[in-house]
């Protein structure tokens, strides 16, 4: 049996917090990060592959949606994975993905990722036990591959209930505004519900040398504040600093600059 | 010490065969090879990654020429890797090599290759004993991730004698329809020749999963022979074969035509 049980974690917020004290909260921590995004991109040495895992409608374009809109898209992009494309079925599984992390400077959203390739691959026994361990392995030289070069990854597994699940699902078929999210495709995934906990209990296990955030995602507000959360501090832990051109070169720069001020308020 | 040393190994023929014996010879490979690379692509399921290696001058050009020229460049691709771009050195140093292996049915031959960050950087001591140790890991996993998801690959190192490398840099020089091929760098990079073969020994014996062939180059005609052999002996152990139109399908359509060329004749 696995360490981590997914069945006895909360998919609820456990916190004695309202929704209105996590909302002032948010706002606060929405402008921290619009700063940090900003001080990575001009920095241009550090960063950050977020990797968004969760059942059908566990709130993953809402993350990234309610998450990463205040900060600049110049410096932030989403990269959804679904089923792979045939030219991206000719290659390893990690082809596709590798071509998408994020250069120094950058901050990339994986929504769903690598990670699909031992989790439905895995329920649908499209590959067998040995694949699944060989790909795990593939996944963790991955991971330090990028770690070593300077990307700081941040994985979170968004965590809902079934109950939560169907009434998410149900919703989009009442409300027309959601009807074109809905895919008859997810109510049969639904009923492997079992076999993906413990798919990603495993994963958990075998890929945590950079370690997995659970986030408890039945009430929306709770899921983005904790996210947010976890990213700036993540971003306030790197050490970043905004460059410096030489003194040199900025007193040069200054005195030119300020004898052409003088010789404009002379013509004035 | 390391098991292999290039100094022991001769950069010339050792076997009894003369300059036309092994053009015949050639001509005949040449042969199989077209009609090999033509099964891969039509069977589109496995791949071939060439990955050539060598001293500047050891005549990697004369290889990819030479070697592959009769195959269909539609299922052949050449990637030469020379200074990293810019963008490419935002990334990790697998990066710019993943987005061009060969997806199934396709030959892709590295003019250089990734290998080259775990030479030329530490000729120099851009990195370290430790990121050393840790890319020649990185090189394992990544050639074993190619070759379990179906690409065969074949690393060949080009072996020339410290004195054949002088002999055709000067050529570079006098001969003008070589001249575009001399770079002032070469000389300079010449003066690390032992650090070079240290540095190559040592490869040759941490990745060697995959293992390495050791190609004499100081003869340009036994070196093209040499690496066309193993070309296409290995290409002939993959037991590949052209995928055939299912059964039922192919007599309905051969009556089917069979009915409109009884037409076409009565319309004469």
């Amino acid at each position: 049996m696995s360490k981590i049980q997914l069945s006895k974690i909360s998919t609820r917020s456990t916190k004695n917090i309202t929704k209105e004290a996590a909302k002032k909260k948010l706002l606060l921590l929405q402008i921290k990060l619009e700063e940090l995004q900003n001080l990575m991109y001009a920095e241009g040495k550090q960063s950050l592959l977020v990797v968004l895992q969760g059942m059908d409608a566990s709130g993953k374009d809402g993350v990234v949606k309610n998450v990463f809109d205040s900060v600049n898209p110049l410096g932030c992009s989403v990269y959804p994975f679904k089923h792979p494309t045939e030219i991206e079925m000719q290659h390893d599984f990690l082809w596709r993905v590798h071509s998408k992390t994020p250069p120094k400077g950058m901050i990339h959203i994986f929504n769903r990722s690598y990670y699909e390739d031992v989790l439905i691959q895995r329920v649908h026994n499209w590959i067998d036990e040995k694949e699944v361990q060989r790909r795990y392995r593939h996944i963790n030289a991955f991971e330090q591959l990028l770690t070593q070069t300077g990307t700081t990854i941040l994985k979170f597994y968004i965590h809902i209930s079934k109950e939560e699940q169907l009434e998410r699902l149900t919703e989009r078929l009442t409300d027309p505004t959601k009807n074109w999210k809905y895919n008859k495709q997810d109510l049969e995934e639904r009923q492997y519900w079992d076999k993906y906990m413990t798919a990603y209990e495993h994963v958990f296990e075998a890929c945590n040398e950079v370690p997995w955030n659970i986030i408890p995602g039945d009430q929306n507000w709770y899921k983005v504040l904790l996210i947010t959360q976890v990213v700036v501090k993540t971003l306030e832990s790197l050490n970043m600093k905004y460059p410096r051109v030489e003194e040199s070169l900025m007193l040069e720069t200054l005195q030119g600059n300020a004898e052409k001020v003088d010789k404009r308020k002379k013509l004035k």
